[in-house]
């Protein structure tokens, strides 16, 4: 027995975008109880030249939509980058969720060799789609959502790698 | 077709693991060329109660080779953790991709519905071997890659998504 494409990817995405969301939460909780609006989290930088929070969500959702699209063969949706507030971006990820579950595991038959091409400003990247899912929409899925926890962590959100790995699934205690 | 447990892990980790070599390598440059000592970055902290650039090498590597060996259901080879600088750290992730290149495809053969066990000070998690790989394991790893990049891109080092992302297999320039 192998395992199929949706099975190495949509799980992984709908269970780390469940985290993103609860991490976000605890953005709001921390900015509520020091009195301060929660949305001045959404720009924070961990250094000048680099994206602010609001964009490392956005890309985080880019990169899970446009994954789960290019596999199946089918467009993926254009949300439109007006996130403002962190409430914005929570409903962002909700959005991502919807969509990603609306997918049936066997539109990703035979996606690990479906030719995936992704242009960028500088270079047109063309894949088959095991290269892509595993060198392309995975690093670029957690650069950006762990990024997003660094974000939050470094402005002060307790957080712990557990709310990184999240409500495991499958994980019992054992004696 | 499908996909197997070593297609949807080992790339993974070689790939990701020789762009963190080349990250660090950034980083002794960087040091070097502003005349202060590459040590310093080793233990340098996104939050005074988040773990320095050198645990999150250590723990990247350890997430990397525990994968590996478990679901090969070998024992993973211990390593002391008493690296200082960022030559160790190089060193160790050296040593990293040399004990996963070691590994057979075959090896990995039926590891999806292996069980897993990952004892915790906290809980002890079971897991088959595909819910490992793609909820612990990869996560884990791309979690401490990512901090370690952002580490060093908060101290000033000059970094890109595409030192992240690496030198992509199988990409071409389209028209």
């Amino acid at each position: 027995m192998k395992i199929s494409m949706y099975e190495a990817s949509i799980p992984t995405f709908l269970l780390t975008l469940r985290n993103l969301k609860a991490i976000l939460q605890k953005g709001v909780a921390h900015a509520e109880s020091k009195k301060f609006e929660p949305a001045l989290l959404a720009t924070t930088r961990l250094a000048v030249d680099m994206l602010p929070l609001t964009r490392q969500v956005q890309i985080a959702s880019d990169a899970a939509k446009g994954a789960a699209a290019r596999l199946a063969g089918v467009d993926p949706p254009k949300f439109e980058d007006n996130e403002q507030t962190l409430a914005d971006l929570i409903a962002r990820v909700d959005k991502t969720i919807d969509f990603l579950q609306s997918f049936k595991p066997e539109q990703f038959d035979g996606s690990e060799e479906r030719t995936i091409t992704i242009p960028t400003p500088r270079q047109t990247f063309t894949f088959p789609g095991l290269v892509f899912l595993r060198h392309w929409a995975l690093p670029n899925f957690f650069f950006h959502v762990t990024t997003a926890y660094n974000l939050l962590r470094h402005n002060g959100v307790e957080l712990g790698k557990m709310d990184f790995l999240g409500a495991l699934p499958h994980a019992g205690a054992a004696a």
